[in-house]
């Protein structure tokens, strides 16, 4: 790769800048693996260097995670100490940004009992509860990133070297992101794409969205009251502009809880927690998962289904059109955060309060008033399509045809 | 280097086994450096396999502390968030034991602020004063060891490519920890020995030990009431057999505050918090240091002098023969876990209460009557040669010969 230093500098700055963009003597918070390490580097830098008081670089490693689940007792793996807890009610409370740099070991937890898997991401669900509910009402800035390992990277160009492999998914990465010598003005122009879509689904006002495709998905999804379409940047509650993702394509509201009927075939692997579920549908009823099937892992599924109440409901409805330059590209992330931004995708879990007008100061029984779901899980999964088509209906049961073969056409 | 997993996988049971000796559902602590990662993650395995029931690891960075020190206000600096010392009090509330790996970036804060780094790291001293008294006081089991990194490896092994640099250091480690196929043999061979210099120092009861060498050291080392040698095996107040360091070469005590005069020359240099001290020496007059100067860093030593009323005085005088394994490999390793044991040493600032007889046990002011120095600091520098002559003075006077041309006559 040419000028791969400018570059990774360059993804640096946007992450800091467009990413959270800092505010002067705010925290920084980024959560890192070990691996994502040169990475934290840069970003540390970069953070001071935009006037950030304080950066907290939080290291873990996948590996000896993966010993945690192994060797310690249930007792222990639900037991969240209270030094973690108040790490991050440091952060909350001084209104810190987060980073969060996604660098997936696939497969890691493979051979992990998974009834070990639910009672220690419980455990860290429940105590942390605090901060997932700072970062979905956009309490402070956050930003999820990504940056390869080899693992990954072996997973996503099986066929070349280690290092070469490597390579490959940074300049992957890089392209998704829209990082070269002109990355902010990219971004501004991209953001407003985004914007004109947010306003224009949400000025329509739709009661329901119908999916359709030749893999078998044929679902309605209706839609909470007062929903707002959100995508690329947005605002947090004091005020400062930010981009939770680095890629981001989507446009994407917030479900009625009980309003969802049909069925919706997965068209990409979930990689959950290290285990990597394939080839899975489910179908709803009134809003709810009735009936589900998995190739690979339907017991992880399961468990992501019956976390609690909200688990089999969803709470986000995200579009991405087919022609977009993830899905463009071919490439097939094994990764969330790239992956959701090249296909239509919907989340089983909580839905963002601000998807609904007012959402982030309404009450829980407020929200739920409205068709917001809440949970303690929010994982995304895809379906999108090149012949997916989409129809919204308005309160007054009239069609407009919002995608057409994959790609927007309203 | 032959076998290079199945040494390091010994290496990190050594350390589990004999450095620690966890116990039964005991919390591990690992102080890492990302630097560390795969000797962490060795340790981690093979500490849950000894029966620990829960492995915490903290992984820090020293280019990332870096800019923390560069770019932090000075009020930043000087405040350690309470997560950080909950962290601590939490292992030691629980009776943990703690693993050090030391692994420096040689020189890495030598452009630093020296007042910027003392704030720094006397803020983090005072905030965790508890931790080092369970640690000095030996509450719970603890071992400080060593794993290479490039920058440290080019330092030590200059002339080779920094793979080859790597490996050498890490051999060199594994030498000089006496890690082979017969690791443990070894160790309680060599504790034996240990042990047998400490019961024969101890019963002569000196009052005072005399070092004279041709580069210029000649000083009286008085020592505290009721002291006792130790090096090598050590124990808990729990009862506990552990090995502070890996490796280790010392038999050492604790001299008395007010007894230390005349000049001591090191002849090594000391890397401290990123600063390389070199060619410098002290001359002491009732145990404090009334002068000194150093030809590298002269600044960074007087900075350490000045930390506190102890930091001139000190609490820790050692012999290690010039026969030694790392004495007698030649290599100066710019670390002073390893530099330490190829040298008579002394340690500027805090004794071991453990050095006196039932120090675990007395109260502060009970210690200081015995003659032991008090301090947020200790730092250890090395002063051996093959030369060094070393007479020790009975309570009743009469000399008794210990060490002759730089080893042990006694």
């Amino acid at each position: 790769m040419k000028n791969r230093d400018y570059l990774l500098n360059e993804y640096a700055k946007l992450v800091i800048l467009k990413g959270v963009n800092v505010q002067k003597d705010q925290i920084v918070f980024i959560q890192s693996s070990i691996n994502s390490a040169p990475f934290a580097r840069l970003l540390t830098k970069e953070a001071y260097l935009a006037g950030a008081g304080e950066v907290i670089v939080n290291f873990t490693d996948e590996i000896i995670s993966r010993e945690h689940l192994i060797h310690k007792s249930e007792e222990k793996l639900a037991n969240v100490p209270d030094y973690i807890i108040r790490m991050n009610e440091y952060a909350c409370e001084n209104k810190a940004c987060f980073i969060s740099i996604t660098s997936p070991i696939l497969g890691i937890n493979s051979d992990v009992d998974s009834k070990r898997l639910q009672i220690s991401s419980r455990a860290l669900n429940e105590r942390l509860k605090m901060r997932r509910d700072y970062l979905m009402s956009n309490h402070g800035q956050w930003t999820v990133v990504g940056y390869p390992n080899p693992v990954w990277a072996k997973k996503v160009f099986s066929g070349f070297s280690e290092e070469e492999a490597f390579d490959r998914l940074l300049e992957s990465i890089l392209v998704a992101c829209r990082v070269d010598e002109n990355s902010f003005s990219n971004w501004d122009k991209h953001n407003q794409k985004l914007s004109r879509y947010n306003k224009l689904l949400t000025d329509f006002n739709f009661e329901s969205l119908h999916f359709k495709n030749n893999l078998g998905t044929d679902i309605t999804v209706g839609l909470a009251d007062d929903h707002i379409w959100a995508g690329g940047e947005d605002v947090s509650t004091f005020g400062v502009r930010f981009n939770p993702n680095l890629p981001t394509e989507e446009n994407f509201t917030m479900p009625h809880k009980f309003k969802v009927s049909g069925k919706v075939v997965a068209t990409m692997p979930l990689d959950f927690q290290g285990k990597l579920i394939e080839d899975f549908y489910l179908v709803f009823e009134d809003g709810k998962v009735v009936d589900f099937d998995a190739k690979k892992e339907k017991e992880t599924l399961k468990n992501i289904l019956f976390y609690d109440e909200g688990a089999s409901r969803i709470g986000e409805i995200a579009l991405i059109p087919d022609d977009s330059p993830i899905s463009n590209s071919k490439t097939l992330f094994y990764n969330t955060l790239f992956d959701e931004n090249a296909s239509c995708h919907m989340a089983l879990g909580a839905a963002y309060p601000t998807n609904t007008k007012d959402g982030s100061s309404l009450s829980k029984e407020e929200l739920e008033k409205r068709g917001c779901n809440i949970s303690g899980i929010h994982v995304d999964f895809m379906f999108g399509s090149p012949d997916m088509e989409i129809i919204g209906k308005k309160k007054d049961q009239t069609e407009v045809k919002i995608f057409h073969k994959g790609n927007y056409c309203i």
